[in-house]
């Protein structure tokens, strides 16, 4: 069973595979090979397992046909067979590869990118993270649940293009997650203020980093972008929390999306791309890092859109520090501009 | 001029261009493209530029004949040619892009990888490092030094097959070294004792994830690995400084890293790999980090070498959470048995 380590000096959890190992050669061949699996062979296209939850048109209930299916990751590097079970000692945590893994199925079609879903399918597709991490939520072990799409996303060698999201429920924060709430926190104790609020009111006030805004959302490119055309959507409302607090505008969000992918599949030639939707962790009573138990004014959550058109660099890798080579003013300027088809 | 711009939740620095945007179509035509430079072509070969400063075996002095040249970079994001300015609002600082960039050529011959080197030009190398980062403490305005080598790297579309490395001189901390000054730091005041000195008499201990050792330097895998055959090289004495710790040394670092990068390409096909010095920022009398002014316990400098077997996924990107498929355990005892001829 994997497990996941904290690295002791900077507190990162990383997930490490404990099976004995795969030669590297293993990984060194299989790097770059890449095959389309046509619709015939996909199997996100077959009903081989029996969803655990169904999202359609005509309201939620479990059935094989519905429109997006949530099915368990069962070889994940996570799972819930074990016993939440975690050890310390003074410089090295462990806790055993706990953890949950969920696979949405965007569309019963074989639509590789979600930019070519219609509105009202990428608003089931949101409907459905919020009922999948209400229902983590239950689990008290999960600490932080995360909503993610890597689309270009190879499943072993090939490259499978039915669209997908997942859904990880962790026991820890990740580091990232950390680093936000450490520092929207900060802000939160000078100022009183949220730092996403005061930032989105800025950002609309300059207008050149803004490249599209809907009556509840707002998208723009951040003022210090680690990657080339990285986009957050914002919502106007605060709200540290997506499952809470995207109810009622899910409509609204999918519209935004679209926009957004969209523009990215138009502008930026197909490329891959991944989003993260960025939330509060779980407020538990007795939560691990007892830090996040009250958090509901000073975090605010948002969708990142990374997409793939330059390598981490070994310099990034090493030091954290990246280099954008294209400034975030001009490259909002040039997703404004991109037209699209409605 | 380019400029450095914080985030302003984390607090990461990051270099923006600010020269009007190329269209993204330009990167992503030349994404792929990888040419290998012969001799006959190679930029490093020919003494293009008057070397700023040489090391020969023979003791230092300007030549331009001499073992190891550094030449400045001078289409770096990098430069000293503007005044270092820094500016502050509520929400954003912006630097310009105030930074010295080196490249040190490592060898007068054609010889792509460092791990081909004979030990004492590599202890050159390690040489040069320590009397250029001394000569960049000299400008004030620098905070932190990087020296760091990207195996594999390519100059605009072409591979060039010559050993060298660049030296970055900074007028912040990078967001990585922030992170390993604050988690070493916090060990410091609970503990008294340097966290690097606890690990490594624990990963001695342990052994199951020693690679190498010589008398005054350890090779290892770290406990929560981020990366495949992710490597760190810690020297035996505590010192916090690269450029004053390694002094005394160095023929004894040469012949570890040697042994590493060895096994590294023997073991891993000759894979790309990127290594970082990393060691305390400069202790200033007016440092803009304030907190990092006394750190000569609580830091540890060594040697991060990652290999470039896997890229860096969308979910890690987004999340900061590594998934590391084999077992630190593992890489560990594969490296140590991977036979390299001396």
């Amino acid at each position: 069973m994997p497990e996941l380590r904290k690295d002791p000096v900077v507190g990162r959890w990383v997930i490490i595979a404990t099976e004995r190992a795969r030669r590297p050669g293993n990984f060194v061949d299989s790097f770059d090979k890449f095959l389309e699996v046509n619709g015939e062979n996909c199997p996100f296209c077959q009903n081989h397992e029996i969803p655990i939850y169904v999202a359609s048109k005509n309201g939620s209930h479990p059935s094989a046909t519905g429109d997006v299916r949530v099915v368990p990751v069962t070889n994940s590097f996570l799972n819930t067979k074990g016993k939440f079970v975690r050890q310390s000692s003074i410089l090295y945590d462990v806790i055993n590869g706990f953890g949950m893994h969920e696979l949405v199925i965007e569309t019963p079609d074989h639509v590789a990118n979600m930019a070519d879903l219609p509105e009202d399918q990428i608003r089931l597709v949101l409907e459905t993270y919020v009922a999948r991490m209400n229902e983590f939520e239950k689990n008290p072990s999960v600490q932080y649940v995360l909503a993610y799409k890597n689309y270009g996303e190879r499943v072993g060698n090939q490259r499978v293009g039915h669209s997908r999201s997942h859904i990880i429920g962790l026991p820890v924060n990740p580091l990232r997650v950390k680093e936000k709430l450490t520092g929207a926190k900060d802000y939160f104790d000078r100022k009183g203020a949220c730092i996403y609020c005061d930032l989105l009111r800025q950002e609309l006030n300059f207008k050149k980093r803004i490249i599209a805004e809907t009556d509840h959302f707002v998208a723009l490119t951040p003022f210090a972008a680690r990657f080339l055309f990285e986009v957050w959507i914002l919502p106007k409302k605060h709200s540290c929390d997506y499952a809470k607090g995207v109810v009622g505008f899910e409509a609204d969000l999918a519209k935004i999306l679209k926009i957004l992918l969209m523009k990215v599949k138009v502008g930026l030639d197909e490329r891959a791309y991944t989003f993260v939707v960025q939330t509060a962790p779980f407020r538990r009573k007795k939560a691990y890092s007892q830090k996040w138990e009250t958090i509901e004014h000073d975090f605010h959550w948002h969708i990142e859109i990374i997409p793939q058109l330059t390598r981490v660099a070994g310099f990034e890798k090493g030091t954290g520090f990246y280099i954008c080579s294209i400034p975030p003013e001009s490259m909002a300027e040039y997703l404004r501009e991109v037209e699209i088809s409605h």
